[in-house]
């Protein structure tokens, strides 16, 4: 059946797992999650001006599937991101998403893009913003426990926005480790395998979890945690699921994105839902103090938010302009006529 | 850069809109409101298998962003939908949709598919399958008032599954009236151009209203209205927005998709919150009463619901299995081992 061409107003870029990782190659890594961190920082210093919610989540014994909307009143965006400890078994990724980025004004998307690694760059990118005002000074060593997929991506942004040199990693599975040391080899990090969790902390800064089993899990036991570190608890999304011992966190400051979602998603499900938090975009503001102490224990609490998207997404959207990292999508309607979609349809019969 | 073709878990199917109008025209358009219609009674008479929440809304002066997720624990399904009355004047559609199926247990999308077309269609089947329940025994004559984007669908969602035969026309811009004549030549319908609401519903036994003010207004006044009348309010669909008289409401038998939802959207936010509403499923399934007189009126306070949605595309699903009514699209990042995201990347980049 011959078709006219889709009409302009049909057409939304769309950015494919090719295109993106085209993108990341062309930008270079360190490059792009440093020009994500500040897109993130700059949208955190206007965090007042979004709509905020917590994210709509459908919960089955496999894993979840999560909405992600947010809008500062000129763009709208959302995430599909699904969570699904066992899909690995299957060679599928625990962890997939895609978003969008909307006119505000006319509530056309201006963007689809792929976002299962995107949100990879971009928790990292937020990791390494939160670090960089919570981190000791001159913080140079980083303990990664837990290396699978968001590992990489944690190493090499708290080497291009804080000044990592060393990472010191350690998962149950040795050849996850295996794989993020030979994957980080040329990458300018000093990388040490460890082979216990006790051994990956040893004269770290920083100390990022990121494990992905559903359940409640100590990863890091109050013993193993001693003072003047900054926690970057990344692995805990959901409720039922935390990485940290209690202990932990009542010794901790604590720092988290939105605390209506934290509270129920994060590391702080175990406290009372009156412990005192900070936000962290008071902090970037200034509004309210970072790490006080160069001996204090700071806890960035992190479950991911959808202003972080929204800022990858506009990113993304400013980013591909004039280039060839795209491609249209026809997914809007365009009747020559906004009231005469049946006709379009009987024009297209004809 | 070369890159590896993506692999087969990195595709989900695609369909444009150049593929939905195929798929329109092949299935032929009242036959495929028939078989969506077939799909919605099936998705209400299992009810309570589904998650249900209100869509959430993301308002602003132009209009209204929204997101309506649903699943019934096997298959997950959400519509991104807008609603921008005053997109017409820069030739924009006032609604415009695209919709995910995706798997519970894996959380891998299924399709991913234009909506602005398929919500027109899922939209008018639905009030057909309300009417079916609802409206007088043998209606033949059906009132269109506003004669937009879905006025044509509604009238051959009736013709199809109701038994309409007539239908009456009125809208403020007679040019929509007459595109709305012209468009259903052929159609085997008695198409009958009015000049007024108070023409448009003379002998109507069905009135259905689908304006899209975003506004209280008043289509219907108390006086339209007689007895042994089935309304069809559709245009209701935000907080403010409303098309009948409170008066028409309280002499009105009310059925209602998602009571939550309604009240916030429907006609029905103009009545106390304890207002008694009917839920359609119920009157599906045979658990409540529809029609109990020729003479009621009984008013179908149609606002869309997110079940109408997941049946649209489950139905596009099982439609375009071994047909060419869609494209793979690359949306999801497929490393040949699931924890190595960034060694995809490497490998992209060598």
């Amino acid at each position: 059946m011959p078709l006219n061409p889709p009409g302009p107003l049909s057409l939304v870029p769309f950015v494919s797992v090719q295109h993106m990782m085209q993108l990341v190659v062309e930008s270079g890594v360190e490059r792009m999650l440093a020009d994500l961190a500040a897109y993130i920082e700059q949208d955190f210093r206007r965090w007042e001006q979004f709509d905020k919610t917590p994210r709509i989540a459908s919960h089955s014994s496999a894993g979840v599937i999560e909405l992600m909307p947010t809008s500062d009143g000129v763009t709208y965006a959302f995430k599909y991101v699904n969570g699904h400890p066992k899909n690995m078994r299957s060679g599928r990724q625990t962890v997939t998403a895609f978003g969008v980025l909307a006119d505000v004004d006319t509530g056309y998307p201006l963007l689809l893009t792929e976002m299962t690694l995107l949100t990879a760059l971009r928790t990292a990118a937020t990791s390494a913003v939160a670090a960089k005002y919570l981190a000791p000074a001159n913080s140079r060593v980083m303990a990664v426990i837990g290396n699978g997929a968001q590992c990489e991506f944690q190493a090499l942004a708290f080497k291009a926005i804080c000044g990592i040199d060393t990472v010191r990693l350690y998962d149950i599975d040795s050849r996850a480790t295996a794989k993020a040391v030979q994957n980080l080899i040329g990458s300018g990090l000093t990388v040490v395998p460890c082979t216990s969790a006790e051994q990956a902390v040893e004269g770290a800064q920083v100390i990022t979890t990121c494990t992905a089993d559903k359940q409640y899990a100590t990863i890091l036991s109050d013993n193993m945690v001693g003072t003047g570190v900054h926690l970057n608890a990344i692995g805990g999304d959901c409720p039922g699921k935390t990485e940290l011992h209690r202990d932990i966190l009542l010794r901790s400051e604590i720092f988290v994105e939105y605390p209506p979602q934290t509270r129920i998603e994060g590391e702080i499900q175990q406290l009372a839902p009156e412990h005192p938090v900070t936000e962290l975009w008071q902090v970037i503001t200034g509004a309210a103090t970072g790490r006080a102490d160069p001996r204090q224990v700071t806890l960035f609490d992190s479950v991911g938010f959808a202003i972080e998207d929204f800022s990858a997404l506009r990113y993304v959207h400013d980013r591909i302009k004039g280039t060839a990292l795209y491609t249209p999508l026809d997914l809007l309607a365009d009747p020559d006529e906004p009231r005469d979609l049946y006709g379009m349809l009987l024009r297209a019969a004809a």
